[in-house]
């Protein structure tokens, strides 16, 4: 009888599937009818979760890494007793719907959840495997930090042969097994079946051995269907707590069309209404039934949130008491999960150069000093860079004692030679929630290696922070293989991603506190190499211009004729172009412009204060061009690959000089 | 006394590499210092290679994929013979030297190589061991295709803690055991420093567990400078015909430092003047001497290169007997050597409606029709999708015969879902030689997962082609994740890349032509998912204007007063606009705009005849309008991510229409 009702409530994830994907003409009906029993164990018996309050800290996380599948989701949650109704299943990937095609985190602007339920987006593969390695070192910092009784949960996850194969999951999973995680828990939909046809055709390595090569414990169901099984290896993996566990959990794609199972024919199109009516008919289903629910489907899958409910309730208890013990921890683990600092922050930041002890300083160098100045105002900053910490010079003071490695637990992490999955992994520290924007750090250059993360933490509007060093080709002898020229432009490119590049350490001070404060969705700070002189602040105008995108620096003392813009080093260029400007009896304003997403969302009347449309305008930048041409008249740039010489020569050869500006301006001019 | 000459020949490869970066003052000592045994045990024993001719097809390939250890490899070539001297060495890291940070592959305007002996250029982590899998692919094909007595050759790496912790190694070392590549032999220089120290802080997995479940043999030298254990891995490796190899070499980076070896600090900086003296005695060298190559060095690393050349004039006279017999074979040979297609391909490509068998088709699908059309005027065209064959329609007809697997070697490639090492084996592929525009292809989303790759396609100005198919939110309900919106901008601002997204089926004509026979360097042709008319090129210009980039689809019939200038499917939508605005008496040219790159190219006289800069003008375009304003006054686009919805609702709702054209238009107008 209880086997009954399971089989019920598992099939009834399957017709669910079926009928949406039908009813839609389109989407993924194979994965979820195969992982049915899958779900239903994790959504009915294991999950530690509560419908009613998706937004629970000590929630277990589930990440549908197989995107695709969002039917598998949609219909556990709806039955599970999430806010998602009937209807919405059957709005399924229509315009505005609470169902789309691939699973979207997305809060809307009334603070409730779009999916609640949905903890992270997913489709582009590869990225909910490395987005649950995140969440698990987001618990197991807030574990450490704050304690069991506050944090204590488990991170599942189903992933396909897709995820798998893909590089962001390999290096996630050697992360994984190097920091020893063991509160993770993925079942690997492991069907031999991939869009192509067989995974025979590109994909036959021994997953087990390369698991266990990472350190991961693996486990295998032979049985998808076989519920006992699922438990059991769960249960195991549960058990585990020095490595993650995989379970390798062997499915039939499609089960149990008669038609098409095991077939590539049921990955990515609707079954046909023939075949989903014979699917029912196997299945014991009313073939007429459209997403029908049977009795006693709804009692039985709620049991996992009932039991929620009830642990939130002890837990809320909990909360409480550790919150009266220790105030200030608890205004940490406020601050966490507001993602803000604590209070008093901005008046620690060093704002000159004697804050910075020097008169020159690269901005990177000037990052870190920040860092250290806003450690302690934000304790659950969890980052680090990508095999490059040295570099980039992103971390917190503190040594041994705040890594984070198998042994201990602080707040900088060595993501190793991983820029994809660290990527990745941030999203999922900031998509877990209680870690004040989390960081990831490389060259600009290696930007590239993570486009697919960074895409997807604008795409969720996720606060976290990418510091990107080595900015330009004034990096020098490294070459172009290391020098970014289109990365900037390439960055600016994506919705919803605030880039910041500082002209000296007084706007990297501003810029962190921007967007520890104030950005919401992720922030690029884009930091140079090279020694920049720290801008005299009495003579020019504050750096807290910043927080507006882009600001007069400094006035010309003549009558104005044009305007010089720069980013970055190329401010500095700027001021020593309007200098010789100015010996010759030209008048021009310097505008520093370190971020065209917070310019752009000024009122129209700042922006033309800044840069009055009528005013000649020259900007210069050491990387493409692309795009300048909406702010300015003339914009100097470097089209071209960068070179191996030392970073000035390059920067001369390549035209990013005073005397290019000076020429443009008076070429403007001359136009006039 | 061997043992002597040989200890000479592997410490003036140490010297060199201390010497070069001490007089750059930058660069990497360590790595070539731990390594020049097996540079040496390469080049001098193992290596089938003729320095005089660095192009002769039948060479070994060798990669440096630790590219920062560039000293390493340009010591090895200048001490063999290749056309590299001494003052090229002390050049290194200077403006237009031979000698850059990293390796370069750079062909000169004049032919000539700017490092002769340099295959392929590296230095981000990850590409060079992936190149390699594409250029072992590209042997077997060839030697498949032609017979072992004109290609019949070892591709050789050295590889690094950091290449094999990228995802895209990940992948490629897992595409490489799948296809059962046994003509790899890798190098991994084991040497547990990273650059943020040892590798335990971040990378403890079991690497030969790992290559083990890939399908690769694994083979340990337990100390570098063991060149006997180093020359008997190798042989081993050579034997092994059916898996590829990976030979561990356990190392001391930066050895015999006596205060720096075995530590990061010996990485990434000079040794310091002092530490290089010191090191030198170590060697028992003269601590006063620079840039020295003792007597007998060069004799004895030359006779790599002298058994080269002895094979290669054998070669010589197999290539020609080759020829001879078979006259087809010959003209196939050496179209793919020249990278371009066979005579007479352009008559064959389908040019109208009735040449496609249709009214409206999808860019993708016409793709699928096109290739099929020159399938047999490109021999030895090799690639195929990751694992999205069926969906971006690339592939040859030839069904089991052309599958390029474990067990036969056609042209289709089923590249599994891994874009990274795609793209990296592609770029292989091209700079391995014989392949005429090899090629990958993936959604346009999944760019991003690759964008490492292809901007080194452009570095290099490799042949190779880019498809990208579901080339706006037009792909519909997958929704946003799937959805590209800042693809196009972000491909366009890569320096190099010829991005063409055609109109219509003749347009893709037309692309596939000119990539084929004219363009030099990567190009990226981007492909719709839904259908569009096949435009009727007897109304309207024909679609050869496509070589030009941009070109004047359809004059207006009235007083020319605007005109709007669409890319791809966006073209039909300013054809609809214009009919709109026909009809209110305003009369508007249509401009069809599939690649800029191309347009950029052309005089500013054909730019102004087909933009004239005093016509107002509004683009249409399903993407960020980052960009336009260089081209028109008013760029319409999306500037903002997609929506799971059907692809017309999509487009309706983010106003990529003829209306919002026609006001764009108006608007301008009534501002003049």
């Amino acid at each position: 009888m209880a086997a009954d009702l399971e089989h019920l409530c598992i099939n009834t994830v399957r017709t669910l599937a079926m009928d949406a994907v039908q009813h839609a003409n389109s989407g993924h009906p194979g994965m979820p009818m195969a992982m049915a029993p899958a779900a239903f164990v994790l959504f009915a018996d294991v999950l530690k979760h509560d419908p009613s309050e998706p937004d629970w800290a000590d929630r277990d996380r589930f990440v549908l890494s197989a995107g695709h599948g969002s039917m598998l989701l949609y219909a556990a949650l709806h039955l599970s007793g999430y806010d998602l109704s009937l209807d919405d299943l059957k709005a399924f990937r229509q315009w505005d719907s609470r169902t789309p095609g691939h699973p979207e985190r997305e809060r809307r602007a009334d603070g409730t959840w779009r999916t609640p339920g949905v903890e992270v987006t997913t489709g582009p593969l590869g990225q909910g495997f490395a987005n649950g390695v995140g969440m698990a070192m987001a618990e197991r910092f807030l574990r450490e930090q704050f304690g069991s009784e506050v944090q204590d949960h488990f991170t599942y996850a189903i992933c396909s042969d897709g995820d798998l194969m893909e590089g962001v999951a390999s290096e996630a999973a050697s992360l994984a097994g190097h920091l020893g995680l063991g509160r993770i828990v993925y079942l690997y939909d492991d069907n031999d079946i991939s869009l192509d046809g067989p995974t025979s055709l590109s994909y036959d390595e021994d997953v087990t051995k390369r698991f266990d090569a990472y350190g991961w414990h693996v486990l295998e169901v032979d049985d998808a269907n076989d519920t006992g099984a699922l438990r059991a290896a769960i249960d195991a993996g549960k058990a585990e707590t020095e490595r993650p566990t995989l379970i390798r959990v062997k499915s039939i794609i499609g089960y149990p069309s008669p038609n098409k199972q095991g077939t590539s024919g049921a990955h990515g199109s609707p079954l046909g209404e023939d075949e989903v009516r014979a699917t029912k008919e196997a299945l014991g289903w009313d073939p007429d039934a459209q997403f029908l629910v049977p009795d006693g489907v709804m009692e039985r899958f709620g049991a996992g949130g009932r039991a929620g409910a009830e642990a939130r309730t002890a837990w809320t208890e909990r909360l409480e008491a550790f919150k009266a013990a220790d105030a200030d921890k608890a205004a940490a683990w406020d601050a966490g999960w507001d993602g803000r600092p604590l209070p008093g922050m901005a008046g620690k930041l060093p704002s000159d150069a004697a804050g910075f002890g020097k008169e020159k300083i690269a901005t990177r160098a000037a990052g870190k000093a920040v860092m250290a100045a806003f450690a302690d105002h934000v304790p659950t900053l969890v980052g680090g860079a990508a095999d490059l910490s040295g570099s980039t010079s992103t971390m917190v003071p503190g040594g041994d004692e705040e890594r984070y490695t198998k042994e201990s637990v602080g707040r900088n992490v060595y993501w190793g030679v991983r820029e994809h999955a660290m990527g990745a992994a941030v999203n999922g520290l900031a998509a877990h929630g209680g870690i004040t924007r989390p960081y990831g750090s490389t060259f600009l250059q290696f930007a590239d290696y993570m486009r697919g993360a960074i895409r997807l933490s604008a795409l969720q509007e996720l606060d976290v922070a990418w510091v990107f060093t080595h900015d330009s080709v004034a990096l020098g002898e490294d070459g172009p293989t290391h020098q970014p020229v289109e990365h900037l432009a390439a960055l600016r490119a994506i919705p919803g991603l605030t880039v910041i590049r500082p002209a000296d350490a007084t706007e990297v001070s501003e810029a962190w506190r921007v967007v520890l404060e104030e950005v919401h969705g992720p922030a690029a700070l884009i930091f140079s190499r090279q020694d920049l002189p720290i801008l005299d602040r009495e003579a020019l105008e504050s750096a807290r211009g910043l927080a507006r995108g882009a600001y007069v620096l400094r006035e010309p003392e003549g009558e104005e004729s044009a305007a010089i813009v720069g980013t970055g080093a190329e401010v500095h260029v700027a001021l020593e172009a309007a200098d010789q400007l100015a010996a010759e009896g030209i008048h021009v304003r310097v505008v520093s412009m370190p971020s065209w997403e917070l310019f752009d969302a000024q009122d129209e009347g700042i922006q033309e204060d800044v840069l009055p449309s009528e005013l000649p305008t020259v900007s210069v930048e050491a990387g493409i061009t692309l795009g300048w041409d909406r702010y300015v008249d003339i914009p100097i740039g470097i089209d071209r690959f960068g070179a191996s010489a030392p970073g000035p020569e390059v920067l001369e050869k390549l035209g990013i000089t005073p005397g290019a500006v000076v020429d443009a301006v008076k070429e403007l001019l001359e136009e006039e």
